[in-house]
């Protein structure tokens, strides 16, 4: 991609989209998420751009469903996913960056149980409580 | 729970559970929803009895979320779930029959794409298609 | 649900739901069980209500499937299902309750890897050697 | 494995083992089972061997736990698997062969449904209602 | 995206990302992953675009994995992942297309079985099967 | 197996086939690999023993598929199946045995979330970090 003496323009719109998605991202997700993409750039930086370009800037920015209800399908996904807690707090922070509270995020893993069990949504309840937990201590955020 | 010579209290709270439970099962998920209901009614009575009284009637009726937001959940539960098309077209046709556009029902399975992968959802997509197409050729509903 | 100067007669309902599936519950998942639903009664305490009124008050207790087989089919349930060890380590606990020995839990977990693979299996033997340790080393129970 | 001029111990051994797995598999899936073994002899007779060889041979034949607690194992595992509806319904007509009645198939599913929530359940009822109604009709089995 | 009286940049650059992720796509899955970008055309066309331009263009084509090795880890991730035949097909064709023998891929569903259970595995051998039948009786492709 | 006064031929054949499981074992997953069968020995030494007499000894040492391909469809089915994170860090450790690079290992995660999702992906990479660091800091393997 990057000709000697010069920068492709492929590069050039690489950076334009990471840069868009991350901007997205940070208005979503918050510190918490441009952490997950910080802590993927020694290791995998093609899948924290990718995760940034395309999760973000390509779909999460698309006019056609709003913020509120792409983090609830979202939590609906992750809810019956199961095993990815680091990710479904991210995402439970999320959720209240957009408006979604408290009272609605336990309401959700209340309703999932019914189409992925009880197990996930015990779960789903403990990684709520952290990320509550951390929203109260925390000086700021 | 029927001792001889009358109906026991146990009895008559299911029947009033499952009553409320069928009416909010009606409301939301139409004739589709009732049809899975009547069609354990022969093999697994209690299974459509709980799917009911406790799935309907104790949780979807609860205050603490709307409608649109349940289904979303609901949508983003059963495209990660996966394997359960019959389920999803139901609660495709759920989620038109609460004010979820089609557009938005095929935005929520691209934004899905992002948590549990294309095959999802393209599979998702051809599920919509045949609910889509149903409600188009159906004299009425 | 509580009108002003009265309970009402679902409330009741629900006590009495709750105090049942509690019972059944205790029976059967021993304090591990209990402190689940403990756990969480300050952040989704509609969730431990439905946990012990539906999953232990009405399915756990119906007369259709002796204590011992529903263990065994949650145990493989919760193996195949994976990402759910908290879960997996109170119904192994329960398992020992209703009189299945530590040998036939780790056959079970054997038996089920062929269908859910080794990984699964490696895992719920790690989870229920974690619950055997506990076993052995606590004061009572 | 096998040299010129004769056959090698090995040889001798997968067929001592997968003489040894059919006897198993026919005694507890009988013809569905065998029809499954003998579909794959053509494209894939490995996987066909160490299903016999392995999974009913080596497993289902150990002492470690009867038949009857196999299957419930299995059930539960293939219910939460989702998606292989086919393998269900034949661990569904083994459930059957090990003396499982009809109404504790469907509330073993009932029972699952707890775990992994009620579209699998749902899914799995239909799988059972075809395996029902095939033995229904069925002039011998 | 298209300001009157023209097209903007943004909308340039996502059909030339599309059109290379259709060529990607076109030399590894051929027809029949071409024909599932087409089903979705109509009904979900951002879905097919991202499935082009981000799976194909963004990922397929990237230098750090060889064809062959990227379809090993598709198949062993749509094995994994179950309920998802028709992709699966697609990606058992694209094996091919890229070079894997066809005794190569029944070896691959085998091994998969040992990290995901024999249910999966023989569902996707008679997905195996299917497209080898497609592929000897079609008159070309 | 073990008659009074001597061995069984079974009890013989299973000894030859476990010796030879683990040397495959041993030379494809190394040190983490043994310790996983060493650490089942107490509690569930058959798991054990079929981990390495039917997965390395019957399935990974047959001869239709190379090592390097073997462990690419191993992760691309442990990345999808997720909440399997030690056995992932074992298999990419195994990845790293057979010759496959860390830029490959990344490559593949980052290929495996077109099929299963970012977060499995994001997850998967957190392992792998481990693993590479495991090996930089110990003083061999």
């Amino acid at each position: 991609m990057d000709p000697p003496g010069g920068v492709s323009i492929e590069a050039l719109r690489e950076l334009a989209r990471r840069r868009h998605g991350r901007s997205v991202l940070s208005r979503i997700d918050g510190q918490a998420g441009e952490e997950v993409i910080d802590s993927l750039a020694d290791l995998n930086p093609a899948l924290g751009h990718h995760v940034a370009a395309f999760g973000f800037g390509d779909i999460h920015d698309r006019p056609g469903l709003d913020p509120r209800s792409r983090q609830l399908v979202t939590l609906g996904s992750l809810i019956a996913l199961g095993g990815c807690e680091p990710q479904l707090k991210v995402h439970i922070g999320a959720a209240l960056n957009v408006g979604i509270s408290r009272e609605e995020i336990t309401e959700v893993i209340l309703h999932a149980a019914c189409y992925c069990g009880f197990p996930r949504a015990v779960h789903a309840t403990f990684a709520a409580r952290e990320v509550f937990t951390e929203r109260d201590t925390a000086p700021a955020n």
